[in-house]
Protein backbone atom coordinates (compact mmCIF):
# COMPACT_ATOMS: atom_id res chain seq x y z
CA UNK A 1 0.00 0.00 0.00
CA UNK A 2 1.07 3.25 -0.94
CA UNK A 3 2.43 5.44 1.82
CA UNK A 4 2.19 3.22 4.42
CA UNK A 5 5.32 0.82 5.43
CA UNK A 6 4.67 -2.58 6.30
CA UNK A 7 6.69 -3.36 9.16
CA UNK A 8 7.29 -7.25 11.38
CA UNK A 9 8.32 -8.13 14.72
CA UNK A 10 4.92 -6.95 15.81
CA UNK A 11 3.57 -6.73 12.43
CA UNK A 12 2.17 -3.38 11.64
CA UNK A 13 1.40 -0.70 9.40
CA UNK A 14 3.18 2.36 9.76
CA UNK A 15 2.85 6.28 7.92
CA UNK A 16 4.38 9.50 8.38
CA UNK A 17 2.71 12.31 8.08
CA UNK A 18 3.88 15.79 7.93
CA UNK A 19 2.26 19.21 7.83
CA UNK A 20 2.98 22.85 7.43
CA UNK A 21 1.35 24.53 10.02
CA UNK A 22 0.04 23.23 13.80
CA UNK A 23 -3.53 24.22 13.27
CA UNK A 24 -2.94 21.25 9.85
CA UNK A 25 -1.52 18.69 12.39
CA UNK A 26 -4.46 19.40 14.93
CA UNK A 27 -7.15 19.15 12.62
CA UNK A 28 -5.99 16.04 11.34
CA UNK A 29 -5.71 14.75 14.76
CA UNK A 30 -9.42 15.87 15.15
CA UNK A 31 -10.66 14.10 12.15
CA UNK A 32 -8.66 11.08 12.92
CA UNK A 33 -10.34 10.83 16.36
CA UNK A 34 -13.78 11.05 14.87
CA UNK A 35 -13.02 8.08 12.45
CA UNK A 36 -11.82 6.16 15.22
CA UNK A 37 -14.56 6.57 17.62
CA UNK A 38 -16.86 6.20 14.52
CA UNK A 39 -15.28 2.38 13.54
CA UNK A 40 -13.64 1.93 17.45
CA UNK A 41 -10.67 1.10 16.45
CA UNK A 42 -7.84 3.31 17.49
CA UNK A 43 -4.60 3.37 16.23
CA UNK A 44 -0.79 4.09 18.08
CA UNK A 45 -0.76 8.10 17.23
CA UNK A 46 2.85 10.23 17.81
CA UNK A 47 2.78 14.00 17.54
CA UNK A 48 4.10 16.76 17.31
CA UNK A 49 3.59 19.90 15.98
CA UNK A 50 4.11 19.31 12.32
CA UNK A 51 4.28 15.62 12.10
CA UNK A 52 2.33 13.01 13.20
CA UNK A 53 3.21 8.79 12.91
CA UNK A 54 0.61 6.18 12.68
CA UNK A 55 0.76 2.61 13.70
CA UNK A 56 -1.64 0.06 12.82
CA UNK A 57 -1.68 -3.16 13.93
CA UNK A 58 -3.86 -6.34 13.48
CA UNK A 59 -7.13 -6.03 15.04
CA UNK A 60 -6.37 -9.28 17.47
CA UNK A 61 -4.84 -10.11 20.01
CA UNK A 62 -2.57 -12.37 18.43
CA UNK A 63 0.97 -11.30 18.08
CA UNK A 64 1.38 -13.96 14.91
CA UNK A 65 -1.65 -12.48 13.25
CA UNK A 66 -1.69 -11.51 9.52
CA UNK A 67 -2.30 -7.85 8.62
CA UNK A 68 -6.12 -7.95 6.95
CA UNK A 69 -8.18 -6.25 4.38
CA UNK A 70 -9.67 -4.21 7.18
CA UNK A 71 -6.90 -3.13 7.82
CA UNK A 72 -5.65 -1.55 4.71
CA UNK A 73 -9.13 -0.55 4.65
CA UNK A 74 -8.42 1.33 7.61
CA UNK A 75 -5.45 2.89 6.58
CA UNK A 76 -6.63 3.82 3.14
CA UNK A 77 -9.66 5.51 5.29
CA UNK A 78 -7.23 7.47 7.20
CA UNK A 79 -5.45 8.72 3.76
CA UNK A 80 -8.82 10.22 2.97
CA UNK A 81 -8.59 12.32 5.86
CA UNK A 82 -6.13 14.38 3.73
CA UNK A 83 -7.96 15.64 1.16
CA UNK B 1 10.56 16.56 39.41
CA UNK B 2 8.51 13.55 41.03
CA UNK B 3 6.86 11.41 37.91
CA UNK B 4 8.82 12.69 35.54
CA UNK B 5 12.17 11.55 34.00
CA UNK B 6 14.89 13.46 33.00
CA UNK B 7 16.47 12.00 29.66
CA UNK B 8 19.80 12.64 28.21
CA UNK B 9 21.11 13.45 24.56
CA UNK B 10 18.91 15.16 23.77
CA UNK B 11 18.35 16.68 26.98
CA UNK B 12 14.21 15.99 28.16
CA UNK B 13 11.78 15.64 30.72
CA UNK B 14 9.37 12.27 30.01
CA UNK B 15 6.20 11.17 31.48
CA UNK B 16 3.93 8.05 30.79
CA UNK B 17 0.53 8.42 31.99
CA UNK B 18 -2.14 5.68 32.44
CA UNK B 19 -5.71 6.03 32.04
CA UNK B 20 -8.66 3.26 33.06
CA UNK B 21 -10.57 3.96 29.76
CA UNK B 22 -10.06 5.52 26.18
CA UNK B 23 -12.89 8.31 27.51
CA UNK B 24 -10.39 9.90 29.70
CA UNK B 25 -7.40 9.38 27.41
CA UNK B 26 -9.30 11.74 25.14
CA UNK B 27 -10.34 14.28 27.95
CA UNK B 28 -6.82 14.46 29.13
CA UNK B 29 -5.20 14.76 25.45
CA UNK B 30 -8.10 18.23 24.92
CA UNK B 31 -7.15 19.53 28.08
CA UNK B 32 -3.54 18.89 26.95
CA UNK B 33 -3.94 20.87 23.71
CA UNK B 34 -5.75 23.88 24.85
CA UNK B 35 -2.64 24.19 27.72
CA UNK B 36 -0.36 23.71 25.12
CA UNK B 37 -2.17 26.42 22.78
CA UNK B 38 -2.16 28.71 25.26
CA UNK B 39 1.33 28.62 26.26
CA UNK B 40 1.96 28.37 22.36
CA UNK B 41 4.06 24.46 23.97
CA UNK B 42 4.15 22.01 22.32
CA UNK B 43 5.60 19.07 23.75
CA UNK B 44 5.72 15.30 22.00
CA UNK B 45 2.84 13.13 22.43
CA UNK B 46 2.66 9.41 22.11
CA UNK B 47 -1.07 7.56 22.83
CA UNK B 48 -3.13 4.93 22.28
CA UNK B 49 -6.36 3.82 23.60
CA UNK B 50 -4.86 3.99 27.64
CA UNK B 51 -1.71 5.85 27.68
CA UNK B 52 -0.33 9.11 26.69
CA UNK B 53 3.81 9.45 26.90
CA UNK B 54 5.02 13.23 27.16
CA UNK B 55 8.45 14.31 26.19
CA UNK B 56 9.00 17.93 26.78
CA UNK B 57 12.35 19.41 25.71
CA UNK B 58 13.97 22.80 26.76
CA UNK B 59 12.60 25.86 25.04
CA UNK B 60 15.41 26.46 22.68
CA UNK B 61 16.96 25.12 19.26
CA UNK B 62 20.15 24.16 21.13
CA UNK B 63 20.84 20.87 21.50
CA UNK B 64 22.91 21.29 24.60
CA UNK B 65 21.17 24.16 26.41
CA UNK B 66 19.67 22.34 29.75
CA UNK B 67 16.32 22.01 31.23
CA UNK B 68 14.75 25.59 33.01
CA UNK B 69 12.77 26.58 35.54
CA UNK B 70 10.34 27.36 33.10
CA UNK B 71 10.25 23.33 31.61
CA UNK B 72 9.67 21.81 34.95
CA UNK B 73 7.01 24.64 35.54
CA UNK B 74 5.22 23.53 32.29
CA UNK B 75 5.69 20.05 33.34
CA UNK B 76 3.65 21.22 36.75
CA UNK B 77 0.76 22.64 34.67
CA UNK B 78 0.42 19.74 32.85
CA UNK B 79 0.20 17.79 36.19
CA UNK B 80 -2.48 19.42 37.35
CA UNK B 81 -4.70 18.67 34.49
CA UNK B 82 -5.22 15.50 35.50
CA UNK B 83 -7.08 16.74 38.84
Amino acid sequence: MENWEVRSRPIRLERRFEFDRYEETRDFLDRLGELSESLKRFPDISFGVKYVNLTLRPDSEDEDVELSENDYKFAAQIDELLQ
